[in-house]
């Protein structure tokens, strides 16, 4: 029953049985950790074959010798290959180390100490420098900004994407706005996948922004789908193609949760302007990448449909882990008033809502009880949700077992987080 | 005979002897690059177990799967074999990815930008910060001081080092000297190894420098030897605790030249205090190294035994390639007067001076008639010899039969300059 149809004595019964639910979890010693989006070990084993796979051919298509020196590009086979997975042309993909963080960083720090086109268009020249932040979003985006000084400004994550009126009337009115973060495919941690209308419109920002604008379009879960109805993603090169803004753009992917996430390989794609201005400034960091890794990851993943394959695969492990949650959360929590959640078609994350002011509180309630959650206000800039109301659930790293135990224990928490509030 | 003895009419002969001789190298068209200290095949195949060694245990001696997320610093048990190599305690030394250049470009621009102690100790908040290069010395590290804005003074470089007189007299009187550039052990290109005396006073510049002082050793060829009796290097460290500034240094490594050039393992270590604010920084850019790559290196180099018989093997296969080159250079030029050049017991490369003014006219020669050479004033700041002598030379990457013909030619480009000069 809705938590404000519950009589007085009705909540006063609720609460002192969801408490003895908690003290018997408490006396079950939990250690359970759902917090980040980590791959099982399931996940993992299905590319254990990339140690070994060369077979003592360490040599490229065109003859390169991929344990030596150079190619900061990347291996043409593994541009190749990658190009497919962010639809971008070869020639404007390039393809580095194991993390697209690490990419990620650079391009901001590129963009704000050397300038994509030059030192005059460094944004560190000037006094300030925002970033739009879709929010709930991924913290570690957030972190970026912070630890580089800068500026965050929060706009609501619709359905179907950011809500690109208020992208829109914000980069418009305040020229100090210098980019935003996107994840548009399983976006982090709504799952939601950015629309056609919402992918045409962040191909317009270069437009109607400021010089020098930049989306950082986090393609994280580009081929991570869950359900074969799984929305796609519309193209955002063809797009910035016909608005002639493929500079305000950077497009970033890895396979850190296609293979391994300590040893995937990461990759991105720009304009050829951005790509030219940002190699010559990665070539005083680096000689190449591992272009064995690389090479090893085009040997095991092949071309799309192997890819897809593989991805298939790994939703065959992840999909009832994904059910578990929903379904534990539909049993305990539908038509009780007291959260909402997101029910992806793929990617990593289930985000939930508390009722207002609760997030702190279940996380400190499941907390206490051995169930680590994401922090509250973790998908949000500067780790502060307004309405305090937003928790990320991943899914992915726990045993179908230990993610039953966790999520009984979970929806406990809100249960009896919601009770006391009222 | 020494040129100076020569008669004019000899000189003459001479010279129309050389042109012949380049004439005729001319006619062969060679393709031969002397440029870069890259591995040749023989030396990478050594290495080839890497691919396939873990036979599908992926498990570090904790139980940490090397294949998941995180482990900023590196898996423990690489951390205590690249300790070794550094001479290191494992506590002290971080375990990155393939490239020690990028963890070098990090460090300068972590000491520049978020400060080595607290943001009031980044360099970037002077009006100018400079850096000890001693000379030769390796472009790579003077193009890091150029594209960061970091002003490069020349330092001799003497057969125990650099000269610490000059050294100290320039730190003692300039506090915007902010840190020195060192290959402590068979410097790139001398091959010269520092000396117990040399080492124990760049332990103490910490002592009587600026505050945030930092000694940049790039220990890259700390294991590389080619012959049993090649001075071993003193330990930094060791000096560094005895004076109190290991916070002064950041000592640097890498198996690019012990396994693969472009899938190594680079690591460093530093000070507890350096090594927690850059732990801290780091984390905005990277989830962990790639833990896997680690762990293949752990098992085919397992301990220091194994290391140096590793190495052994491609003492093996280069100690013919350098002898070539000292003995094309011996027979042709010994005693001569043309030329200098460096009898390194270790490291990757040999030193060539020709006659003042002639560096650039002997590289130009050379690639006029097919053999590339490293651009004359590479080895120094701002790729300027003052003197326009120095050379260095690579003999690693070519087959033993294209080094004899490239040294062959290089030699009359030596001998020809030298007597068009005259």
């Amino acid at each position: 029953m809705h938590i404000d149809r519950l009589s007085a004595a009705e909540r006063a019964t609720r609460l002192q049985d969801l408490q003895a639910q908690y003290r018997a979890l408490h006396d079950q010693h939990l250690a359970l950790d759902l917090t980040r989006g980590k791959p099982c070990d399931e996940q993992l084993t299905l590319s254990d074959a990339l140690d070994g796979i060369l077979g003592g051919d360490f040599r490229a298509a065109d003859g390169t010798d991929a344990r030596n020196y150079g190619g900061l590009e990347g291996l043409p086979e593994a541009r190749a290959l990658f190009a497919e997975v962010l639809d971008t042309p070869l020639e404007e993909t390039f393809v580095g180390g194991n993390s697209s963080l690490t990419l990620m960083y650079g391009v901001i720090d590129f963009a704000l100490t050397v300038g994509l086109s030059g030192p005059a268009s460094a944004w560190g020249n000037e006094d300030s420098v925002k970033f739009l932040c879709p929010t709930p979003g991924y913290d570690r985006h957030f972190g970026i900004c912070e630890h580089l000084g800068i500026e965050m400004i929060a706009v609501p994550m619709l359905d179907n994407g950011p809500d690109m009126d208020a992208v829109e009337a914000r980069v418009r009115s305040d020229k100090t706005i210098k980019g935003m973060w996107c994840v548009p495919r399983f976006s982090n941690p709504t799952g939601c996948v950015y629309s056609e209308e919402t992918v045409k419109r962040i191909a317009q920002l270069g437009l109607i922004a400021a010089d020098h604008f930049l989306v950082m379009w986090d393609n994280a879960y580009a081929v991570h789908t869950l359900y074969d109805d799984a929305a796609k993603l519309p193209s955002l090169h063809r797009h910035c193609m016909e608005q002639g803004t493929l500079n305000n753009v950077f497009q970033f992917g890895s396979t850190s949760k296609v293979t391994f996430a300590s040893a995937g390989i990461a990759f991105l794609s720009s304009g050829a302007r951005n790509l030219e201005a940002l190699q010559a400034h990665m070539a005083f960091q680096s000689i190449g990448p591992n272009k064995v890794e690389q090479l090893r990851h085009v040997r095991l993943l092949k071309d799309s449909d192997t890819l897809s394959q593989h991805m298939a695969a790994h939703a065959a492990i992840i999909r009832p882990r994904f059910e578990c949650v929903l379904t534990t959360l539909d049993t305990a929590l539908t038509g009780s008033g007291m959260g909402q959640w997101t029910r992806p078609k793929g990617g990593y994350f289930i985000s939930f809502d508390t009722l207002p002011g609760l997030a702190s509180r279940v996380v400190q309630l499941a907390a206490a009880i051995g169930v680590k959650l994401t922090p509250a206000g973790a998908t949000f800039p500067y780790g502060k949700d307004p309405a305090d109301r937003n928790i990320r659930l991943s899914p992915t790293f726990l045993s179908l077992d230990d993610l039953q135990t966790a999520m009984d224990a979970f929806v406990v928490c809100v249960q009896l987080a919601s009770m006391e509030a009222r």
